[in-house]
């Protein structure tokens, strides 16, 4: 049995997403900037993608909503545009971030920073998360921007953006939120929350790789990542990506539909996997169900190193991680483990599981039986464990 | 009948091409940087296609080769990574482009103007070349970077890049090609015109949209533009477009075995519909044969303004261009009939038609019968024509 539990990571294509990209590989494959029928018979599809980007967003019309070719580059567009356009002329010197956020947001800001900008790093509480009190102990009216992700990748928790953007806007600053763990999993309004930008991923919710956006309110300026043609209005320029953009329109309509299946069917095996996971000894698993993203479980295994455990799953099919693919080849200990201050024998005991709606009960029973095995064995190597009589078998 | 002659502003993805991505979006859909056999079974497809790339290009091991989103996502790198590199720090403070470059380059150059950047764009001669003597002209020790480009989207034409790579570097400078039109219509052998940085994009040469690359000799550091994980050797971030490289990397294979096919068969096709345009009266085709892409005319039809003539053809079935894709919403003149000093009303009278190895003799009769009958058509109504006697159809 193959299980896929590390949908963080990323996502299978929905069948129905790559059934509209399809024919715009062999058959419709015109530029849509083109003149001509090859071009112009790709527009009902592009302008129903759009559509969908913005019902399902609930952009209002005077919004834009920009596709890029994934949420790095968003996240990299609005830093670096900020920067050239409320700092570098002397108007502001600093932006906040946190310290938990996607390893784009962190290198970007760490980049600027080589450049003079002063960049804050807020640190997070016991669960993960930035407390809304501690923005507003380090934003000044120098502060151009507060970048603060919506839901971390690694732990699932959700941020309180809405009341931070208030508080930015309070104090003269932009907000931007990292959306790509968010977008599919929790009902996304970016009106409600009444943000500036927001990045996001079509691959994060069974759309396809290579294509991603960047919600921007009121098309308000921000100078471009990437100069030329007058492609998306001008903003970023490169060839159409037209299949991309179809599957990413389809995959989030398919997304807001499933939300509320999210809600109960995911959240109910996420639960049932927790549960199973906490009847182990030795497991700590970081912030509340309520205040996470439905999907996603992050568990410190004491004793048993994370990529031990991955390797163990790995060998009975089933895939999990230990935080962030972006960083997973690198084997250092879980960021957001560090962050939150996890003893240095948990940092790097991070197993992450995050489930999907293509995920079954069959597959999480499997997985509980898996890990449990797998528990037990990595123990009985580890050296924290070995001689523990109290760490036997008959303890799982 | 369906003929598409415009295949400088994009082109079909090859079937064989889409064979190979197809596996990569529903079934093997892991992130290649994930630690489980869903994220390593596409290492393989990944390896082969980085193989193709090295191979086609024909770089060394030592170099890189970087997959982006796009040739304009790597034209922006590589100017903007330079003014980080060179420029910011004092060290140098000029750049040279030419007239006739693609929008992504121009705009990016216009960007870096507005920071204090020098940029001189070279003017080019009567066949739309930049010439030697013009860059030696205006290199200076100052000059951190030359771009220009290896062959002209809209005519076709051959700039001589081993040259003035060869005289960019005698004067401490750097140079860059925008390969998009030359990569899989000619030879490109980047170690033989000793290059530093070469962008190119996928679907110029019948692979998917959205995915191109940036050629890097000898790794020499630059810059990112895409900051993050450590994706691409941390050289560019965003998680891997699997089925778009995979994609890339075939259809560079594939475009490296037809290039004797470009050189004869799809040579042989273009010489002979502009042999028919040509006992056209009053047709004036930019530059010799010899010294073009095999696939490219960009012609002025006098008397006759380029968009007219672009929906008469679509009409009849017939995808053409004015010139570049990536600016022909706007319906402005012709850039390089500009640059190269066409009286102003020729400037609007330019038509670009492109072929591809997928281009059939069938087709080309039919474009030239539908080509001729155009011109008669729209000169009856042309100011310049309807009243000569003399360009009665009788003379086509």
């Amino acid at each position: 049995m193959r299980v896929y539990l590390d949908n963080n990571a990323t996502t299978m294509v929905d069948p129905k997403v790559f059934e509209v990209m399809e024919p715009f590989f062999v058959k419709s494959y015109g530029n849509p900037n083109s003149l001509h029928e090859f071009g112009s018979e790709s527009h009902p599809a592009l302008k129903r993608a759009m559509d969908q980007l913005y019902t399902g967003l609930n952009a209002k019309d005077a919004d834009d909503v920009v596709v890029t070719s994934c949420a790095t580059e968003s996240i990299n567009w609005v830093i670096k545009g900020i920067y050239f356009d409320h700092i570098l002329n002397g108007e502001k010197d600093h932006i906040i971030t946190s310290e938990v956020e996607h390893p784009a947001v962190i290198a970007t800001c760490k980049f600027l920073e080589t450049l003079g900008v002063k960049v804050t790093y807020l640190p997070v509480n016991e669960k993960g998360v930035v407390e809304i009190n501690t923005l507003k102990d380090f934003i000044t009216d120098k502060t151009a921007l507060v970048s603060i992700m919506w839901a971390n990748n690694e732990t699932g928790m959700l941020f309180p953006i809405k009341e931070m953007a208030k508080i930015s806007h309070e104090n003269g600053a932009l907000f931007h939120t990292d959306g790509v763990q968010a977008v599919g999993k929790i009902p996304v309004d970016v009106q409600d929350v009444d943000i500036d930008f927001m990045s996001f991923s079509a691959h994060k919710f069974h759309g396809p790789k290579g294509v991603g956006g960047l919600y921007i309110k009121d098309s308000q300026p921000l100078t471009s990542l990437l100069h030329g043609g007058e492609h998306m209005g001008g903003r970023r320029s490169g060839t159409l990506n037209v299949p991309g953009i179809v599957g990413m329109g389809m995959a989030m309509e398919i997304a807001i539909e499933n939300l509320d299946f999210e809600k109960n069917t995911v959240r109910r095996l996420r639960d049932k996997l927790e549960d199973e996971i906490l009847k182990i000894d030795g497991m700590l698993v970081v912030g509340d169900r309520d205040e996470r993203t439905p999907n996603t479980i992050l568990v410190s295994v004491k004793g048993i190193e994370g990529e031990a455990m991955l390797w163990d799953l790995n060998k009975h099919g089933i895939a999990a991680s230990t935080g962030s693919a972006c960083a997973s080849e690198d084997l250092e200990s879980n960021p957001v483990m560090e962050a939150i201050g996890a003893e240095a024998d948990l940092a790097h005991t991070a197993l992450r599981l995050s489930l999907s709606r293509f995920t079954t009960e069959e597959e999480i029973d499997y997985a509980v039986l898996v890990l449990r095995k797998a528990v037990i064995r990595l123990r009985s190597i580890s050296s924290t464990f070995a001689y523990k009589p109290d760490w036997h078998e008959s303890k799982l």
